[in-house]
């Protein structure tokens, strides 16, 4: 499909084909970013681009928890940190650290499809539960899927397809299910909480930590959307201080992130990313475009849940087969993904972390669409 | 014994211990990438830290085959180049797309041991093979270790931990035997050459490649060495142009970057490199450090082979028992890694990749260790 993208565009010209297909912001880095970078570049502290710790650098790591602890309302240390490349190399470290051959991680349809070949990485298997209600897990579903393999839960809120924020009443829920679980299962069950899009989120809303619900808990996240730093590949792991062998626990996080050959996450990213713990990208640019295109195709008829944060929507496909319905609506010169991409048929996702222009060309498509397919 | 380092340097002082126990060189990059960093950093280009295509921007991979086909001798497209986030990526990368459960894949003792974790991170099992004479691997024990289950050699040349360079007569040779070991196994044997020190190599010795010798071959490597840049995590793979079914590899190996969690090679790095295809650090330098080395020390009465390249010596150790006298070499403040790290027991590694000061500071240590264990 990206394929026949790429042909619409050499056709029509870039220019005239609304590409809402792929999660990469425009966005560019924030001010404070390029002026730390210069700072740097200019004054380079002797030795900055050699290896350092597996884990990071002390004052990296540091910074993070000084940041978690700001955050979060519950103390870390850098030892409770590991920075790593991006949160796609913090899943699969932590993933290679927890797993045991055949063991289960529960995860909810729609996700972030990668997910399937990180538990497969590590001999894991994945077990899709289909999220309920307005795309939150059902708790029921949850608990009677929880077993003698279950060995790890992962939520990603803000969600990507979704944009969905999960409440804190739920997490607060679904951390005394695990609990209980663990504690009837015998075997203590992680919750991994993939936070890449954390900061992306809306109307004034608390980011709802899971630090004080769950002991048995970790965080995986990067900068690449909070700083728009996507393809420098730089994030974090950080673990609940109470954890269950936390020292082991990270000792086996470090270890992992060797051999699995990531070594270290990017050194100069690790100088830069320290000193920005508490800047993010203009947030209300983004809260203005998830307004725009919302109220925009709410207006015209699509069926979609409102999100709270990341930079995606999700509608429910006017077609039955989403396959069909995003082929038509390329056909009208906008490319977005099927749901089935994100385990979830009978919806499409759209990316709207373009620049205005586009979602604005957008809309004809999209009306077109939906007078095609008898929306409104 | 990294712990028991760090209690002697915290009991005598950083600066009165010698540590020739990793390496990470203290060189920094040259001014050539210095001058690019800040020519990037002062005119950034628009989009400059975003995700690009998994394989790297398409003017890095360009400049890479460019370098490489004036190099080697024959003729290199885009199309042939992965960029890696360091050659540990790349080899995660090239054995996650080659390896099927089971199979074998042959290394050389000593060899870097992380290629173990390597190796079984992607299902695979590590063969390894005893170096003979001058650690060179011996062409008759390969061809016996040939099997229905061997799917790859991994050579490293100039090689860590012995610093030596294979020669060109060696590779032609272990080229004809691959071939014809493939021929008559009827599969497909990969040739995974990690040339991590590739630029390193002394005494005006022209690199011998392995691509006119042997097709169904792969190279990995990074800029960690030739560039200074080991933290930074940049790095590629480049795969024979008349490889068979290339076109699939190459798409293979683009999928497992991805799906391994690497997603892309860092971005900026990925820029700075591009233009330093022809750049390395000053190797006179290095050349200088392993000859004052190998002198001083075979003057003592070590037992050593002169290595042509890499920045490693490779001793025999003075006691069959390689961690005794690891151990006898800490009490006179000078730290190596005992040899079977590198499953290669009776030998002791030293890295001299630190300033003349810290090496000039270890030979007094190496003397008495010398005296104490009757060498002269």
């Amino acid at each position: 499909m990206f394929e026949e993208g790429a042909e619409l565009k050499e056709k029509h010209g870039a220019g005239n084909v609304a590409d809402l297909s792929l999660g990469n912001p425009v966005t560019e880095p924030p001010a404070e970013f390029h002026r730390e970078l210069k700072r740097l570049v200019e004054n380079p502290p002797a030795g900055m681009h050699r290896y350092m710790a597996n884990a990071g650098y002390a004052e990296t790591r540091a910074a993070v928890a000084a940041q978690l602890s700001r955050e979060a309302g519950i103390s870390f240390t850098q030892d409770e940190v590991v920075m790593t490349c991006g949160a796609a190399g913090a899943l699969n470290v932590v993933l290679k650290t927890v797993l045991d051959p055949g063991d289960e991680v529960i995860i909810f349809a729609p996700y972030f499809p990668e997910y399937l070949s990180y538990i497969e990485n590590h001999g894991g298997v994945a077990r899709v539960l289909a999220a309920g209600e307005r795309f939150i897990p059902s708790l029921d579903t949850i608990a009677g899927a929880l077993g003698e393999k279950t060995r790890a839960v992962v939520i990603n809120s803000p969600n990507n397809p979704t944009g969905v924020v999960y409440r804190e009443d739920f997490i607060c829920e679904l951390g005394r299910l695990l609990h209980d679980g663990s504690a009837r299962l015998g075997r203590q069950i992680f919750l991994i909480s993939d936070e890449a899009y954390r900061r992306i989120i809306y109307d004034g809303l608390k980011y709802p930590y899971i630090w004080p619900h769950y002991e048995q808990s970790v965080v995986v996240t990067s900068h690449s959307k909070d700083l728009a730093l996507a393809g420098e590949r730089i994030g974090y792991i950080a673990v609940h201080p109470d954890c269950c062998q936390r020292e082991e626990l990270v000792a086996g996080l470090i270890h992992c992130n060797r051999v699995l050959g990531y070594v270290n996450a990017p050194a100069l990213m690790q100088h830069l990313v320290r000193q920005l713990q508490a800047v993010t990208v203009d947030i209300a640019d983004y809260q203005k475009k998830r307004d725009f295109m919302y109220q925009n195709l709410a207006g015209m008829g699509y069926s979609l849940v409102k999100p709270g944060g990341a930079f995606y929507l999700f509608p429910r496909s006017p077609l039955e087969d989403d396959v069909a319905f995003v082929r038509g609506l390329q056909q009208h010169l906008v490319l977005t993904v099927p749901g089935r991409g994100f385990g979830t048929p009978g919806y499409f996702r759209i990316a709207y972390c373009v620049d205005d222009k586009t979602l604005e060309c957008s809309l004809d498509g999209f009306r077109r669409a939906a007078r095609e397919f008898k929306l409104s």
